[in-house]
């Protein structure tokens, strides 16, 4: 598909919104009642769904709960399932670190060992970043030959690790043992494969490092590594759309995303508020702008209800200031659904909206999962075809065949 | 799909009627307001819909906007992306000529060349068919070691050559500069493959030597060659599914995409009623008719909302002629959408109506885009899946598996 879509890309001036409002389909609490986003006052979305189409997406398939990579990457037009992001490749892009074809990179945690290497706190007391951070940068002194390392912080216990050089695999299990009590596991491939091997002994060689240099420390004297992961090779946003596309957003991990398929990032906004400020100072500067609104699924994952409501209002309440810089395409929609019910992410479908000049305007009266699916103009559809029509009402396609 | 329909295909005495009004879906021309089919009077495709199902089709995929082949060879299920015809083919085909697997067709064009050999006018002067059909003749002529050459009138400055021998390959860039004041181009490769390079040579010793027999025109003294194409193999419709096909159209363009996969070609009709007419003529010899209405979308094309209103009403009116026939399944549907609002194909679903014994009856009150995509019964779909469909409510598939 989307080689198809690179062949007939067209450029031209039109602007595209796609507002991910993370998380943000839902579930009525008990039977007969409503979804989180039926229950919201939204009058601004709703107007918009009265002149615009709606439909059902589905993440990645029908029944599939998605994780955030692979929900931004369908939202992104990337097949999903062909573009796995392993966790340490997400963690290093999310800390902007610029992962190369021959890395592979690591999330690790410190974790307290006692006197027999035995783990016995898995996140070493949650160690807070100010104390962390020396620790890590400590073992950027670690030097093991044959293999370039960076080692970079990203929060209380929370570290990545990238080792680099040629040839390495990244098919290793984590060395998390999940449990108190016993020691880290040794670092071991999951495939029969050379350059997992290789990863393995330089793995293997840095936890032995970094316990000589943390003996000392109470809390975060030993570390786990996890998520062991090279990038596959994404064909870059840009090239495949041919739109310049702006990347707004609060949290590291979706501007990580966005940064992989090669989005620019812009800003530092803290709310929603400052990232529309962001969007108001860059519109001139894209095409495609992905504006990320975290809330939606943090509240839908705490399980609470009324909190989510919240913060669906609160996304009701800046679709004006997007509607009045003249998107040529708006499209609301999520990465997934994170029912409050549930407390988690979920496989139910994402209530979709573009709202554009020649779209077929639907039978649709409000934004809601409900009317989305029972009787929304685009159907029911998986989120790889979301950008070839975002594209189409841009303009942005030529025919294809005589 | 097609191998696993093929297995499956079982004969009968059953009639299947797929009436295609090229370009039919369309769009309101301002906000709130209606497209031209439910603005136009469809008491009959109405009273169909009530007794049928409806849905939302898709000719390659969602945001793609096809071209006449690709839409066309998607109705009859075929895989428009893994049959691309090219438009030499596609011409070719369309003038009856029986392309086979050593060809490469070429659209060429009629020009004037100054006394410097740049184009002056690249259409010849729209030279009268009566004109330039003998000067087509005398390139007949043109004999080439190595190579053997067909030459065949088209309409007016156009006309197609084929040329044949083994191995011959079909990526060649057009020789027309689309623009006046520079000499056609000469015709190279897209693709590093030999047999590229020799169509090229054997295209370029084409163009010298009609230029020589033309030396004395004053409107037609040489030629740009556009759409070189080699025919992808296609299977024969009667092959994957066992009915006997007639494609009934006015247009050469779509008798040739049907001849291509292998239907006849019934009848001279001129008008939409004298379609009727070969359909009621030849109503005992086939099994599967392809009825093929050009004016939807050459109504669109130019922008006409109200003469495309006028077209669907003729559409509408030879319905009950088509009824009184008594076909086990009729489909009315399109090609591709050509809202009259933006005079060009689109990319916006087809409205497709299925009316047979078996259907389950949707809740749909009228034929339409709105009515189709929103609560048709028949859900949103890729063109490609419609011939499964026709062929199972004719009841010829038999069960899949024990």
């Amino acid at each position: 598909m989307q080689d198809l879509i690179q062949g007939l890309k067209k450029e031209n001036t039109t602007k595209i919104v796609m507002l991910v409002s993370d998380g943000l389909g839902g579930l009525p609490m008990k039977p007969g009642g409503k979804t989180e986003l039926e229950q919201a006052e939204t009058p601004n979305l709703d107007a918009l769904a009265k002149r615009g189409a709606q439909g059902a997406m589905y993440p990645i398939a029908r029944g599939i709960t998605p994780g955030s990579g692979p929900g931004h990457l369908g939202l992104f037009g990337y097949d999903p399932v062909k573009y796995l992001i392993g966790r340490g490749a997400l963690e290093a892009t999310g800390v902007k670190f610029p992962l190369g074809p021959n890395d592979v990179a690591i999330r690790c945690n410190f974790c307290t060992l006692d006197a027999e290497g035995k783990i016995s706190d898995r996140r070493a007391g949650r160690i807070p970043t100010e104390e962390s951070t020396p620790l890590v940068l400590k073992l950027r002194e670690i030097s093991i030959p044959g293999v370039e390392i960076f080692v970079e912080p990203v929060k209380e216990h929370r570290f990545v690790v990238v080792l680099r050089a040629e040839g390495l695999g990244g098919k290793v299990a984590d060395t998390d043992p999940q449990r108190e009590g016993v020691p880290p596991l040794d670092p071991k491939p999951t495939e029969d494969c050379e350059g997992c091997r290789r990863t393995c002994q330089f793995a293997k060689k840095f936890f032995e490092e970094a316990c000589k240099l943390l003996a000392d420390e109470k809390k975060a004297n030993g570390l786990t590594m996890r998520g062991f992961a090279k990038l596959p090779h994404i064909p870059r946003f840009e090239d495949v759309y041919g739109t310049r596309a702006a990347a707004i957003a609060v949290y590291p991990m979706y501007k990580g995303l966005a940064q992989l398929v090669g989005m620019d990032i812009v800003g530092e906004p803290a709310t929603l508020s400052e990232e529309i400020d962001v969007l108001e100072q860059c519109w001139d500067d894209y095409d495609f702008f992905f504006v990320h609104f975290k809330y939606t699924d943090s509240r839908g994952e705490d399980g609470d209800f009324d909190e989510k409501v919240k913060m669906v209002q609160e996304l009701d309440s800046i679709i004006p200031r997007i509607e009045k810089l003249g998107p040529d395409v708006l499209i609301v929609t999520c990465d997934h659904s994170t029912p409050a019910k549930l407390s988690s992410h979920s496989w139910h479908s994402c209530p979709t909206l573009i709202v554009a000049d020649d779209v077929r305007v639907d039978m649709t009266e409000a934004y809601s999962e409900t009317e989305s699916e029972c009787r929304g103009g685009l159907g029911h559809f998986p989120a790889v075809e979301l950008m070839p029509q975002a594209l189409a009402f841009a303009g942005r396609l030529e025919k294809f065949g005589a």
